[in-house]
């Protein structure tokens, strides 16, 4: 098979492996996919997360299974099952299986699923140029979650757009949201904006109103895990949040994603599916546990409505709320 | 001297003690305490915390000096400056360093130390009862941060409402912010409704207007560090945050704080100062550390306009926002 070297996913001398996430920025280290059910694990515990990283790596799973194994279509059908239901929120998990449920020869769905990786690849890079029209010189940027060469194949979606910014030098400062309960924010994020020495601020997410109200936030940039036909999208727990106060202070807010996340069956946010988690990360992290024995509420991700937000970003351009409304970022 | 026994402070056999926050839910562990440089060590590391809290141990501690050491009017100064500079924010302290700076006679210092502490006490419980009536049965009652009997010498203040409530069985269930970085919420705030069995679910901060989204919460109920004469308010980072998702989703939303709480002399919020603290708290908890080498913003508290909340809940009554505007909380 054919080679591919991403930042957090790689195809090499016949193995596929992945940069498992949970232990970074601990350590860095790199987990060698035994079979579909070794990648849906590491998909529902979060060594692959990002919306778009989950479907690169979900096709690249059944690739290297049908490469290996030979197996029947029956067992494709089983497995690309099996993959597509590892998480139920990001529907460029749903949108990838899709893809390589047309026709399970195998050749084919070997070179789908590079197609697949190829081209996220080469949608970040086109949304982190149109992005850079709605950053400006000396910007704070805030940003929440992972949005990184750690949540795709490619630069990013969100964080594509600050590291593109960063490169033409327009000098900005990033405000980091922690991003309660898993830390995406904290531990990846900060670790990716290190590497390319963006200058960045670590907040917890409680933080950003704050910050806004002190007229320190010149732009929020987001990604997106599921977009609904009317620009309502679901992304990491938080974001609505986020949203709510941008929009009461009047500070730009613009999600960046591929359209590989719009989801042309969900009418709005409500037909979004929430995944919900276990207690135990609300609870505490890694080993520091600090309500035992209290039940919590633990939803992964939340929806925003398109209404209050100032536009999307997509390789295809920007989409204001208007355009939103009008279904343009559909076409 | 007099005996005290407060949940979280007590005067016993000549010995002052509190309940060290910083163990908890861990450990329940009573420090004595040695000397006023010692409480002001406390009050610093957020052993002792909560705004009246804070004022009513100053207090003691100052008496407790007094009464061991009789040392000069000058030293009394001195120990009581220090003591009423401990902590910026919380105008409680300031206000009961200053009941007590008005005669530095050892007696008088004693009385009215346990007068402040007794008065805490008799503040709360009217506070709990005028609260009632903005609870209704089977209301869901977001919190943030801890103020019960942990923040208070007596039932607390927005945690002593929701306890009222409990006991007059008005079938209430509380959301409870975990409140980052220092977790007072799912530590404290937690540990307290557990020991009351007021039903409870714990959220990340970043979780509360999705809830609202949803109308799953009915009421939020927070206290105040400092109230301004046109109501504006500091509290706890993140209440400011979930005022404006209160607001945004017209849920109603009352600071419970006694009139010890309210600073005459500022006019508005931008006359309250916000402490800032050290960047471990944001970087990590305990010994889990993410984000070891970045810089964070870590105000311990931000400011939330009286314009975009419900109204104040005192022991003299309830304030709703054209009385806050007309000052009728200054009476």
């Amino acid at each position: 098979m054919e080679e591919l070297n991403c930042f957090s996913v790689k195809y090499h001398n016949n193995s596929l492996q992945i940069l498992d996430q949970t232990e970074l920025p601990y350590k860095e280290q790199w987990v060698v996919i035994e079979s579909v059910d070794h990648m849906v694990h590491c998909i529902k515990g979060l060594k692959v997360r990002g919306a778009p990283l989950i479907g690169v790596c979900a096709a690249l799973a059944l690739a290297d299974y049908v490469s290996k194994q030979e197996p029947s279509k029956e067992a494709i059908q089983i497995a690309l099952k099996q993959l597509r239901e590892a998480r139920p929120t990001a529907v460029n998990l749903m949108y990838a299986m899709d893809e390589l449920g047309k026709d399970l020869t195998k050749e084919v769905i070997i070179e789908q699923a590079f197609k697949i990786a190829r081209e996220d690849i080469d949608l970040c890079t086109q949304m982190a140029k149109n992005g850079l029209a709605v950053v400006k010189d000396d910007y704070n940027i805030l940003t929440h979650c992972n949005t990184g060469a750690l949540a795709t194949a490619g630069v990013g979606t969100a964080l594509g757009v600050i590291s593109e910014a960063h490169k033409h030098r327009k000098n900005i400062h990033v405000y980091v949201d922690e991003t309660r309960p898993l830390l995406q924010g904290g531990r990846l994020t900060t670790w990716e904006l290190k590497q390319q020495n963006i200058p960045q601020t670590l907040i917890c997410d409680n933080m950003a109103a704050s910050l806004m109200a002190q007229n320190k936030v010149d732009l929020v940039l987001v990604g997106a895990d599921r977009i609904a036909r009317n620009g309502d999208f679901a992304n990491k727990i938080g974001t609505y949040s986020l949203a709510i106060a941008a929009h009461f202070h009047k500070v730009p807010f613009y999600v960046v994603a591929p359209s590989t996340t719009i989801d042309a069956e969900a009418q709005t946010g409500a037909d979004i599916p929430i995944e919900l988690r276990i207690d135990k990360e609300v609870k505490g992290y890694k080993d520091c546990i600090w309500a035992p024995d209290v039940p919590t509420f633990n939803p992964a991700f939340d929806v925003t409505p398109a209404a209050i937000i100032t536009g999307l970003i997509t390789e295809q351009g920007i989409f204001g709320t208007s355009e939103l409304a009008e279904q343009k970022h559909l076409n």
